[in-house]
């Protein structure tokens, strides 16, 4: 298996690099930057991979399906819509770690990302790749975002089987700060991170839009929910805390009962027991989401606790599980099953 | 001014201690322990003020009385429910960092804090010290606690004018380490601090129902709330994110300004413009609580983000806020007014 | 006492401007930015003082002079060589927090700062403002700089006494990201900071020929030293370590005699008992430097620690000290003698 | 390959047992506790391996050896000094993690670990297992301490070709927090460690005669050396900052030829290019060692800083590699070459 990865020097971008490394299908992994990128190496993008002397090219489409399997894009929005529409028309395997075909209506897409959409006739032929619940991908996977992974699969039990009020979702996401990326800011700074919390993209979070797409076709009610996104002083993590109120009395132990027959048989969601609730320690590292459940009955809100490691089941993880999945590879090939502790 | 304080080891009196220090109406402070601690220093039980060879005396109510004007106990739950009874039956002036008596009711105090409460009749004559909205102190004034001070300050303008549905609030704390005590625990290593969160005493946190009793006393109608407190890897610091459904449809400005009217003269709370939401550093080495508020009329849901140092205007500089007050000296006298940034 | 800040938007000036605010002499703070700066308000350049309304208004020598009784420069290397000199021609008070005026030979400036330095006459009216030892202050005072404070402090006794050998000085200083400013970089963006240590500017860096210059006036015969900064994931703090061969064997105690006679008088600075190392929690948030020494008979080696606040001690802390010297006031006037903690 | 491992508890047994998992020879791995630990499950040791289900029986020597091909002791000095001594009468293969049999001479180690030692015929049967330089292994490896594999490795060349003065070495070792292990003290609580730095076992290492005894067997010459060592506010990582008297001028490029010379043939060590200093980022989460050399002509010194992740390359990573030499798999077997980034 021929791998071809473009956009290696985004955080997103070195960690797939760090697992395809690993994967036991994986053969060789070629390196591409934009398409006017000059020849560089690894090693000189990601100072860290210093042992790393494996060329960067520049991005060509029709090289690069010639010389490939598979394509992982893990480029910035804005550069598959256009970059990948030959591979699109080839059909050609591609599993898209930007936000660029997630959303299937157009307008949405520009609404949220501030730039004309791919497409029509493009975004159709992608699929949204959430990996517990998509099991019929097209070659052309747009792989979901971290915010989104995290807060669907802790919301998919609850809204599937019309468990709570479908008006009042409360999300409050809390993110490390490798979700923000490499770009410089004055919030990225350790002085203004460190010892702080800053809410950030208030209601404006690019990650909304294919949140409700997908609680929407699970249940056309939700008619939307409350989302804020807060900076913590960690590097990798992601904490999904959700509250709804019940739609009828319920208990902890049947909520329980109702995440493990939802996820029983996936090898990298962990349903907690009653009264346990997830720590990030519990999946960083990995490719788990971890998710605790709890009903309060003097509030009669249902609360819900899911947590990943944003670089890998929120983006490179669910990659090569999505990769996986569209070349009928064993689910796990590739990647670590347990966290990185301490 | 002779000062008391009885409990200077833990985070709110060694806090307290240094504010004090500064206070120009403070003559002098005299240190006690428990009743039967052995003699020894300031220095020897808080090594990193190595230089305070300031003694600490065992505690005996009358001598305290005797040599002192007012008494500041910074002591764990259940001690001065006994320890200050004697002051309390004298009238004599104390400020309360504990919970013992922020309760009026002795059952609700036994069920959270899983211990007996102090006799109804001395609870009577304690007075709840939030200090923005109580100005008829007793002798005797419990200071509120830390989520208790964030959350209140947050929640009363909305509260108090009824602009949301009274069973809509999900409150979402954050919380730094200090806040937990000097007590070892797994929790509190830094190995399982650092990049890391965790959510503890879930529905259960002994402040619920300080907050509760100031609620209902303000708008008998709010039944109860969703409240989750969540460790976060800083030192001080809580941040309370608070949603509730808008009683009906409103806008941000308004809410600004309606928070403005509330706190115009208070010089210890910021209400931040609309658009603008507060983060830890805005108020930490201060004794400012900072509050931001938001409208989303998507989903009909006022945000409100307040953010205070736990120990200061959750402990200690709250607690020297309600000296100033008990003894009409300026309100601001001894406080710092800036935050301690970078 | 009316008192001029020019630079509040760098962390020092930030600091210094919190300082100077509760000190009991100063009546008035005007702010001041560039000569060419637009008229804008303290919170608009510092977010989390939100609170401070006062306007900064751009720099002019005469009305700076007219309207104040002295000046405090917390600017970047390369202003005060020129802003300055018409209050130096004036001899007009200034404490500068930056390098320009620390180095006597001009050569020197040029060689570790890359710029043409100011002119002699102007450098031979500054006096560097090292506060435990140089009692005799011109009307412009260089105030040290963060490093040199804290491994003058800490190398002085030994120095001056002729206790080690002076070939065989080696500092490993570690400084918090507050050291590095306000700039953007890639080494201070919290993910390459958190969790992370980083040596920066090996053998270059520009407090090295300040410490020198103090070194070689107290003992010519120390001919240079090795020197080197490791960037930790604190926010303020500086520790340096420092190693020499003793001159003779020594004992523990007998350094720990001759550091606390060097310091019997120094309210800033803390001699800690045998045995004992300061850690930065110590001092941060205070304007002491705490010192411990050690003397390891096995390797003839003295080993010393100095820390310090880097933005109080190291900057804005010794520059209020240096302001009361100058106007002799008491040494410890608007100072705090406790650091925060926790 | 049946593999046991005993003290899956601590971090080093964690971070083994992850390992082992991965690695392409082991086929199962058991688990044991101290000799009369109850049965019980990882998942209940470790909460984060929630999902590790996999037993902890008590250890038993006979049965161990009966069902395993190889043993891991992650246990703490002092434990398999007593339970090991079967196993190294069977000559059954061991890797120990502890350091109960690093040090040859038993007095040394009563001097050290401040209790007596194994017996001398069991201590003659180890061998020192510092992985680049020990290639005869015997069937009972000691596994090196994490302190002395970055100091050793950073000192190897310079003392091997007597490139340093013997007596002028200083060693300032920082290390994270997982280093200190998993008991609770005041110095591991995050409201210590967190903003902070702390020097502790000055001169008292235990891991201070291990690096001696393997230095003096490559230099006889080099008597002592000054070592500190430094706790930082990270989990993983620990950087030797180590300094010396070249024995005659040389340059930075000779030296880094010399370093390159010797780890040329070694895949866990990168000898960075002249004028590069590694971070902690460089090597955390893999199982390399980094080592930047320098040398300043002004004061004649060298300058070496080595890095390693003090669970993988000090700890769990050398034990594999330990493992993987003496079974002759391959030195890369099952070990992770590129670190976690960010």
């Amino acid at each position: 298996m021929q791998v071809a990865l473009v956009g290696v020097n985004g955080y997103s971008g070195m960690t797939l690099y760090r697992l395809l490394k690993q994967h036991p299908a994986v053969d060789q992994i070629k390196l591409y930057g934009h398409t006017d990128s000059k020849p560089t190496t690894l090693a000189a993008l990601v100072p860290v991979f210093q042992k790393e002397t494996v060329r960067v090219r520049s991005f060509d489409a029709a090289t690069v399906m010639a010389e490939n399997d598979v394509v992982f894009f893990a480029t910035s929005a804005g550069v598959t819509k256009t970059l990948a529409l030959p591979l699109i028309a080839a059909n050609f395997p591609v599993i898209d770690l930007s936000g660029d075909f997630r959303l299937r209506q157009p307008d949405v897409y520009e609404t949220w990302y501030h730039q004309t959409a791919a497409p029509v006739a493009a975004l159709a032929k992608a699929s949204y790749g959430l990996a517990e619940f998509n099991h019929h991908l097209t070659p052309y996977v747009a792989n979901p975002g971290c915010y989104a992974t995290a807060t669907l699969l802790g919301l998919a039990p609850v809204v599937q089987q019309h468990l709570i009020e479908p008006t009042s979702i409360v999300v409050d996401a809390k993110s490390g700060l490798s979700g923000a990326g490499k770009k410089l800011s004055t919030t990225s700074q350790f002085t203004m991170v460190n010892d702080n919390l800053q809410l950030y993209k208030l209601n404006q979070h690019q990650h909304i839009p294919e949140i409700m797409q997908q609680l929407q076709q699970w249940w056309p009610k939700v008619p939307a929910l409350e989302f804020t996104t807060t900076l913590i002083p960690v590097t990798c993590g992601i904490m999904s805390t959700i509250y709804a109120k019940a739609a009828q009395p319920t208990t902890t132990a049947e909520l329980v009962a109702a995440y493990q027959q939802v996820y029983q048989d996936q090898p990298f969601v962990q349903v907690l027991p009653a009264d346990d609730l997830p720590t990030l320690k519990q999946v960083v590292g990995s490719n788990d989401c971890a998710i605790g459940v709890n009903y309060n009955p003097i509030t009669n809100t249902i609360l819900i606790v899911s947590v990943i490691d944003n670089l890998m089941k929120g983006a490179a993880g669910q990659a090569v599980q999505n990769f996986n999945q569209l070349f009928q590879y064993p689910a796990t090939a590739g990647l670590p099953d347990l966290p990185v502790f301490p």
